[in-house]
């Protein structure tokens, strides 16, 4: 397949490509064309399987998915199956044909289906295993699912350090478990991990060298307990494909692999922007509305009492609003402008620190470009929108209160929408998950309050 | 180097080993002993050594760079290294070491730094270049940076169909230039792509088998012109390490590598993040507070003629403001919380869509699911300020007004900020770039409006 992007996205041409033997696989099984069927599943990517069904009807979904031919492709098609799908499949598949598509399915990934089960069915599929299958997930689940050995896959190719080049070579070939070999896995005999070897560097080897030899020390691992943000850090500075993770002994119990990295990659970040807007991943996985609800209730919560804190505030300055009725109308723009560099400068800085761009030798060099894009951008507003007010409600003193407001609000917020988040970063808290309810909110009331102190100042008023 | 994770986040644990590095490079360096040092900066990463340069005063930067031996390793630092380190070294090392430097760096690198020099120094650089390498260099420019074929390595790996893996694997041995090698790629007689080889296939194949009979044809190709992001989707979706890059005729012109695609997902990712902020990824790069304040200035455009807006809507309705003063007060509350529920609308949104989890199949569901969740939350928060305005206020009016326009500003909220994006994506504009200013500004003025149409409403007085 060339995936050819003519002029726009090639993105849509995948999609095209799937609509194809979307149809395809729709026709043939319509026609009870069994065989062809067969095929055209067999030269088709597990994944594009997966995409596929998910556009077919449910009633078809469970027949399709078991005409595919290797219990492997069927186990990978139902990894990378969304969730109606995949409960579909597992409802209406009989239970020992089931056992077999689990038993070929790479023990992380059924640790992970299983545990988005319910329990009950989870406990049945779980006991249908072979014990080997069977002990291998138990031990897996474990693990907390966003650590290196929740994402782990057990099996691992390592071979002791004291095996000669050519053995290691026949070993590959005995190999049937192992999800991919790119490294190779050095141990001494009490299993611990000595070193690796890539297995261009194996192919290059003069056959009796021993891979103590051959082998690099100089090993990227991980333990079971580290986070899974940190062994996709690495993966992306060390540049590797696969992560070997160890026990508290330096023993070699699984690795994480380029498919596990990427996918944490994509949830973290899924993770970050959700939590900058104040809701969670938990969202996504959940289909009834009132947990939604549940899960966005808090964030909006902080947000809430800040603005009936702005009420007193404002019901604080009334007289103020008697005397010029106008403040009021203003008081969306000023909170709009302040609140929308906010924005900016604190996913600036989010994104800066997940991506260690920001770091504490330029923190000052940072802020006082902050600082000073906050001016820049103040004064061009606060001059315009001074110019609109006297123009448009003929009241100098109105000009005065709210260029000077937009002005001071917005280096105001520019500046405490880098300071927050780097707060909270020091003191070990995500700062994704505090910039949003707690940076917005700031930024109303200090604005708010800000925008009344200056009416009173420049009405002569005491506040 | 074991990562040990401890209890909290490994992340640390790689600072402090790099803060170890940095204090021995910086003692030995002032030490003198070059020797020792070149030592210690052979066995550490690039990465390493490029970070722990970022935290060394101006003057030993160079100094130490240039002690490291191997033109390779020196290479590799130098592309990795920041803005600032970069162009210290730049400065400060001579012509003809800068050009073997220049020389041992993969073009692909060798192009993207080249493209973010000024030109001046850019042309200089480039025509101290060996011939072959120049013409590389000039051939990559002609790429747009964003797209494969501005990402990819010419250095690509293939031999023809009819080689044999014995001959095959004796051409690895000869092999200097190409980066990484984990697939090979065969061609045919006019270098036009037919299929790839794993590293472990050839590995486990019979000597005299041909590559013809040995590889897979259903391979994963772009073109030159496919978007960087369409790239790394395929290398994520068929979870490949490398993704061949053809021309218009199929003909095998270069490969992109797993570093590259960690770029893109990375650079992706920040670009959604930066633009639903209404901000750019030009801001990172840029130095002068002027720029950035350019860059941001149109999106703030979008919320302050809203914001106007707005302004009007209020003066418009003055009537009933002197009727009940406390109205005001409410407005920062009521636009917040509409604003906030919108901001996590958009973002799931933007995200599903990103990711793939929206789908044209499911979009009624999500539908009806959102505009559940705005009203659960609409009438949870709804109930709380008619509460809190008629205890603090004692106006039932006012309590009837405020929390009719939460539920119902909050549902709308939710609803219009899974439209907008969508509604975007389907005409091909990015939901990321649409999302922030239009749909923040859409809620706002909406949300103004309806607060005092129900006023005039629950007051009897005409709008």
């Amino acid at each position: 397949m060339m995936i050819d992007s003519g002029s726009a996205k090639t993105g849509k041409m995948v999609e095209q490509k799937n609509r194809l033997l979307l149809e395809t696989i729709r026709r043939l099984h319509r026609r009870k064309a069994t065989r062809s069927l067969q095929k055209v599943l067999a030269k088709a990517y597990p994944i594009d399987i997966a995409l596929v069904l998910a556009s077919i009807p449910d009633h078809e979904i469970t027949d399709i998915f078991n005409t595919i031919a290797e219990m492997e492709i069927r186990a990978e098609v139902l990894t990378r199956l969304d969730v109606r799908s995949r409960d579909q499949v597992l409802s209406e598949t009989q239970e020992d044909e089931m056992t077999a598509i689990l038993e070929a399915m790479p023990p992380d990934d059924l640790t992970d289906m299983l545990g988005q089960l319910d329990q009950e069915l989870a406990a049945k599929l779980l006991n249908g295993l072979e014990r080997e299958s069977k002990q291998e997930v138990e031990e897996l689940l474990q693990y907390a699912p966003d650590t290196a050995g929740g994402i782990m896959t057990p099996d691992v190719f390592s071979l002791h350090s004291n095996i000669r080049a050519s053995d290691a070579i026949v070993a590959i070939h005995d190999l049937q478990d192992v999800e991919t070999v790119f490294y190779l896995y050095v141990v001494d005999e009490e299993e611990r991990l000595q070193g690796v070897i890539s297995l261009r560097e194996l192919l290059l080897a003069q056959p009796d060298v021993l891979l103590r030899e051959l082998m690099n020390s100089r090993t990227v691992s991980v333990t079971t307990d580290a986070d899974q943000e940190t062994v996709a850090d690495l993966a992306r500075r060390y540049e590797l494909l696969a992560i070997p993770v160890v026990d508290g002994h330096n023993i070699l119990v699984g690795m994480v692999t380029l498919d596990d990295i990427f996918e944490v990659i994509q949830n973290e970040t899924t993770e970050d922007m959700l939590r900058m807007a104040g809701t969670s991943e938990a969202e996504i996985f959940s289909d009834s509305s009132f947990k939604i609800a549940g899960v966005r209730l808090p964030w909006l919560f902080a947000a809430f009492v800040g603005g009936l804190f702005a009420t007193q505030i404002i019901a604080h300055f009334e007289h103020l609003l008697t005397q010029v009725l106008a403040l009021s109308a203003f008081l969306p723009v000023i909170m709009g402008m302040a609140g929308n560099i906010g924005v900016q400068s604190a996913t600036v800085t989010v994104r800066g620190l997940a991506t260690g761009t920001l770091t504490v030798q330029n923190t000052m060099a940072v802020l006082s470009k902050e600082l000073k894009v906050g001016l820049i951008l103040g004064i061009f507003y606060g001059a315009i929108i001074g110019v609109f007010s006297w123009l448009v409600f003929g009241n100098l003193d109105l000009a005065k209160i709210v260029s000077l407001t937009v002005v001071t609000n917005m280096t105001g917020a520019a500046i405490l929408a880098i300071l927050l988040p780097m707060f909270f970063h020091r003191i070990g808290t995500d700062p994704a998950i505090a910039t949003g309810p707690f940076v917005t909110t700031a930024i109303d009331i200090l604005g708010v309050a800000n925008f009344f102190i200056i009416a009173s100042l420049v009405l002569g008023v005491a506040p």
